[in-house]
């Protein structure tokens, strides 16, 4: 059944599918090599079999460019499909590599579809919101949730054409057992998290995300999604990173990722949150350790708790050191984080802030990385400011800026207006 | 003569000046012990004895809390002198520490005594920029500047009251020879650098600050002035970092540090600039070592050249890790570095993300910083939105931002509306 074989499936018969080549070239890396990390699983190219419309394959893990993820979604404060398509078009445009849609307000499949239809970017979601909203709908509490409801949601995503899901499997008895343990200033932040782990303590039951994680699996297996297993424990303040169950959660998380590889179902590993900066090389490694390599998809990690506001930059300082110790793939935090929804210029600083973090990062693992920054540092030297500004980060924004004052001379430097240092050096040399 | 007593002076016979005594309130340091630190060379505290306004006293060094600056001041470009002070207010405002004056347009000598006087903030300047703007006012090119005209600008500059001067007295024949041995991409950067050194390659003579040295300290002396020993190399792209000239010149930094400090004046030594992340830990301690620990005083670092328009954010990254190595004192980069001149929101936003990476370093050196992001989350925690803003670092903005969309209900948590993970938690408990 060749329709059946995922990303995975086909790297181990060694045959390159187009998406896998349109990875490998966009990489710069040999067609064959690629294959054979997306067969160990260092690498995942998540690319859902039902989604039909255009879409651009990226390849996220170990020796891959760092991708940055935006979430965009409705809530039940602000439910408006056009408000959340100029939010996916605004991640786009500043470079996003792929989209999260976190709606949990308005018709969530509808939203869905039209969102997922109105990109390029690879697409993820958290089914287990649907699930929570559905139950809340039919006049049931989100602890009232049944174990068909959590499964059925996975199962309608992988059928919308989602390329990866989020699932926090890793919430179990065991690590909340492990969680309440330890002493928390924030407890659980993860929505997910907090669902499943007030889910367990009110049932008394296990999460059914991991006692029925081989129909996850089968479903996720059907349309090659990517499970993207949700650090459901994530610390959401630097005192409680790294303790007991966020550790707990790890190790189960391994264990998973590990079940996934053996059924050829591709996975990315999620990660925190809020960290100290010199915590972030140790918990990288220990979740890159934990998971067997598995891509790690990190929030921020912001580096302090006290700048709501500009958690743009707390997270950018955070994710350029955990791309520098072996983080893939970044999801943005806006200035609007901890603060209210983001609007349509949060996800534009949010993305760009993230791409230069992950771009920060990737230049100390890969020295070609830095062929960018010599050839606008070449421009600048030049004084070629149109074109140096061109290959640019963001050229609308650089350009927007330096219109706004003096100098506006071009044979000067930006700055210095004519005590310009490049201009000083040409005219003596 | 006790008029004539430094900081370093008192703090080697055992007085605790006035300036001492609030920095080591300040800093909850035992003054004895930061008598002893000042005594070393290892703090600073810049206090110019002829500045008679209202001034906050800081300390900038080993075991003290880091420091941020901002720079102002005029060009011929754009010469209003209330733009300047607006911008100083906002830099103050932000909480910044210190502001350097780098005016080169208009009445240089009154618009500094203006700004002197209307802030409590340390005061920095660059003398050889008026050395520069006189010569060409008089009719002369920069480089047919005179040693008296450099000479007299430092002496002028001590006088107004400035706490402390950058003096580029590490551009020598011998550290141009090295820079010249070494292929750069962009050169000298630095606006004084660029001057020495065009100059000595002009005149082929050794620059003034350099030959003179001893004269610099006596003026210094005088008013105990803090020297901040300019960077006339530093790296103005990340292929520049670490070459020979820069650690020429930084070589011979050491050595003035050392003959200030037989001199009992105070000095700060000045660091990069453009530097990859991986090499920033490297060159912080290069540059402890090789000025016998001297407080370090830091442009950015920034750890890329592509994203103009965020230079705020890549320097943020740079500045947090270089805190973490050691570094001191953390020179603002705004949105506006190599487009324009910085207004007064480049300001406020330089400051802030700054502090941040002060902050986000300091907390890795300190366990006693992170007592502030736990009473932020504490507050966090219990939806206290009102006192978690508040107590944030910028609480105006957070307030603006946090006024702009919904959630607007103060019951549930910022993001989630009715999905609230504080709230779920507890109402489960």
């Amino acid at each position: 059944m060749p329709e059946k074989m995922t990303q995975m499936d086909s790297a181990r018969q060694g045959k390159l599918t187009p998406e896998l080549l349109e990875c490998a070239a966009a990489e710069s890396i040999d067609p064959q090599d690629l294959a054979a990390q997306v067969a160990s699983g260092l690498v995942a190219i998540p690319a859902n079999k039902r989604r039909n419309t255009k879409r651009r394959a990226y390849a996220v893990g170990q020796g891959c460019r760092p991708k940055v993820n935006a979430n965009v979604g409705t809530s039940k404060d602000l439910c408006d499909i056009d408000t959340e398509l100029r939010k996916l078009k605004a991640a786009e445009d500043a470079g996003a590599e792929a989209v999260m849609d976190l709606s949990t307000g308005g018709d969530l499949r509808e939203i869905r579809k039209l969102l997922i239809d109105s990109t390029a970017m690879m697409f993820g979601s958290v089914p287990i919101y649907e699930a929570a909203v559905n139950a809340t709908a039919a006049g049931r509490t989100v602890l009232e949730m049944n174990p068909d409801d959590m499964l059925g949601a996975v199962r309608t995503h992988a059928e919308d054409g989602v390329d990866f899901v989020t699932v926090h499997a890793g919430v179990t008895q065991h690590s909340v057992r492990a969680l309440d343990s330890d002493k928390r200033i924030c407890g659980v932040v993860s929505r997910g998290g907090t669902m499943l782990t007030e889910w367990i303590r009110r049932n008394g039951r296990e999460n059914p995300l991991y006692e029925r994680f081989d129909e996850v699996i089968e479903i996720c297996r059907e349309h090659d999604v990517t499970i993207s297993l949700g650090d459901g424990f994530r610390p959401g303040a630097l005192a409680d990173a790294f303790d007991a169950g966020q550790i707990a959660e790890l190790t189960i998380l391994g264990e998973l990722v590990r079940r996934c590889r053996d059924a050829g179902v591709q996975t990315i590993v999620e990660g925190p949150g809020h960290v100290p900066l010199d915590q972030i090389e140790t918990q990288v490694m220990t979740a890159k350790e934990l998971t067997s390599g598995a891509p790690l998809y990190l929030l921020g990690p912001l580096v302090t708790d006290v700048a709501p506001g500009f958690d743009h930059i707390t997270s950018a300082i955070g994710a350029a050191n955990a791309v520098r110790a072996g983080a893939d793939f970044i999801c943005y935090v806006t200035p609007a984080e901890h603060l209210r929804l983001p609007l349509e210029k949060d996800v534009r600083d949010g993305v760009i802030a993230a791409r230069i973090a992950a771009h920060a990062g990737h230049i100390t693992r890969d020295p070609g990385a830095r062929r960018w920054d010599d050839a606008v540092s070449r421009l600048r030297r030049d004084r070629n400011w149109e074109e140096s500004i061109a290959k640019s980060m963001s050229p609308e924004d650089a350009r927007r800026i330096r219109s706004e004052g003096p100098p506006m001379d071009d044979s000067v430097c930006s700055m210095c207006g004519d005590l310009c240092v490049f201009k000083l050096a040409d005219e003596n040399n």
